[in-house]
């Protein structure tokens, strides 16, 4: 069979065996075609730089959100042959996503001072960079828009695009400030961290971009109105709420080889699930363990804090609210009208459930 | 007469005795409106947040490029009385580039490291901000497509509209990225700073959101098609370039007073306009001294670099360059087809021609 070819690129493979390589050579053409845009004029250094940052920045990931995007899309299709073009445009606002994600990340790791990012330093902390990363941040989040605009200016969708990414990125951005607000205020009185406190956090922070867009995404790819998925937006909000929660417990009891990272949310006086369980359940003097030990980076504070989760049984609770909250998912998504629309909901809920890593 | 209002706000003053005043009512209206947004369930801190950053980062300026949608609107409009609908419209898009300034100016300090701004502390200097105020300045950008939406969707230009800013700001984000690289370079070879340098820096950087920006909303609102105003672009590109040079030149020319600040671009080693016309006309010695003293903040250094400005007689050269770039704007100006479109760029020109501060 001859190779199916779009823009130059090969997407017959996409979602077979190496799904991954074919995304990444669309990286490659959009990259290349940000490095020609009509409104800016490169210099030789201009265009280095760009492409250096790019490829730090953007395709180092699991890239799993942006994979979503075209096996969501596959799934609103319902079995029928996508054309060369539609699997190419999936996968351009797959890499939309991944900007997106990369925007965040670079601007994130700023503000936390964070030093290593998927195994290397940020970007920040590149000597020949610093905060100039700040602008590179900028510049992220600017090519998406233009990516767009190559792709889908005179769609019949293309506001609806630019809204949504719009929306999303100021949920997620909103969510950021929700976060630095509360972890400051969370730092003069521990019992702040409360149950719907940290559920805003984590739905406007992460859920919308990780869980929400990309199924928005394929669906306004497939011509639908967001409007009417209100439903499919909030079971997604929910999902993306226990994936963070997953991340939460991980931290504090997951496989240091198996996440790649040790958990410092302890440490860091993170807005954690576990603290917010531990919060609520603590008795006077457990209250007091807390308050005495927790952001605090010394390992003996660290292992009273685990000590009272362990007098807490919070692995318990964690297993009891994993096991309820999927099967109220499961039944939601089973009244979903669509069975396309099921088939991507559960797709997404078993990539996460009982996940180790 | 009775007093015209619409969404609540007097508007039949505008333009008249006191302009700023009717402008700044419209800038509460959005700020009000941004903090009832469907996209995002404030609390009470976040509200207070969002409050307080916004007034100390959006309407504190000269307001200079928000005004200037309404001035150009009533001359493209050639004397027809505007609608209220019409005012408010034009003074929303005024305040969209307000915004937009803003969040340019709250990064911008923190990459410059910079500690006043319009006589305050800069937002990240201030203890409880630091760089979550990089996180604000995001929040900022974010404001932009949610003003637009609110009060544009539907309307037969919003696509046009979105296209605008996001075109402006790449732009920005792109002279900033080439104003970043050169310094870093120029650091190292004070002979990389030439004209045409400094000149794609300025036109990117400063030029499209300053000048061109406010005359393109005021075109979009008029119904106008951009694709047909290439020249005006470019006419109000030039004029931006001179603004710029202007700015340079009363850095270390212009009376302090006057201006509000005391210049440092030689002690920063800025790629500035003298410092492009020194490196072109300096002899071997006089190279010799700009090399040893540009971008040190030894007053005697300063003092030497301005010795050989005074040798070279930058500021005929300045002179003569005013005098030319004037005759030939105006000679531009007065091939356009339109006489509206010449009075607004006439406008924009008498602003800024021979300022002195």
């Amino acid at each position: 069979m001859a190779a199916k070819a779009i823009n130059g690129v090969n997407v017959a493979g996409l979602g077979g065996v190496d799904p991954g390589g074919t995304f990444r050579q669309i990286y490659d053409t959009l990259k290349s075609g940000l490095l020609q845009d009509d409104a800016f004029d490169y210099t030789d250094e201009a265009c280095q730089w760009i492409a250096t940052m790019l490829e730090y920045n953007v395709p180092g990931g699991k890239l799993n959100r942006g994979l979503s995007v075209i096996d969501s899309y596959k799934l609103l299709k319902e079995g029928k042959q996508l054309s060369d073009e539609e699997v190419f445009l999936a996968c351009v606002l797959g890499w939309c996503i991944e900007w997106l994600q990369a925007y965040f990340l670079v601007l994130d790791d700023i503000m936390d001072n964070s030093h290593t990012r998927r195994g290397h330093p940020c970007w920040f902390k590149l000597p020949k960079v610093g905060l100039i990363a700040v602008n590179d941040g900028v510049l992220l989040r600017n090519h998406i828009p233009r990516i767009l605009k190559k792709h889908f200016k005179g769609k019949p969708y293309y506001a609806d695009l630019l809204d949504l990414f719009n929306e999303v990125e100021f949920q997620t951005a909103s969510g950021q400030m929700l976060d630095l607000i509360t972890t400051h205020e969370g730092q003069k009185d521990l019992s702040k961290y409360k149950l719907p406190v940290y559920n805003r956090i984590v739905q406007y922070k992460t859920a919308y971009y990780s869980f929400y867009l990309p199924v928005a995404c394929a669906l306004v790819l497939s011509g639908e109105n967001l409007d009417n998925y209100v439903d499919v937006k909030n079971i997604l909000v929910e999902m993306g709420t226990y994936f963070q929660v997953q991340d939460d417990y991980l931290d504090c009891y997951g496989d240091a080889d198996l996440i790649g990272k040790i958990g410092t949310d302890i440490e860091d006086y993170k807005c954690s699930w576990l603290a917010v369980q531990a919060v609520e359940r603590a008795n006077e003097s457990q209250m007091k363990t807390l308050l005495e030990n927790y952001g605090k980076s010394d390992p003996a504070c660290v292992a009273k804090v685990k000590g009272v989760y362990k007098d807490l049984e919070l692995q318990n609770v964690f297993a009891e609210y994993e096991q309820t909250f999927y099967e109220q998912l499961i039944s939601s998504i089973d009244a979903q009208p669509s069975k396309a629309v099921q088939d991507v909901l559960k797709l997404f809920l078993h990539k996460i459930y009982k996940r180790q890593k």
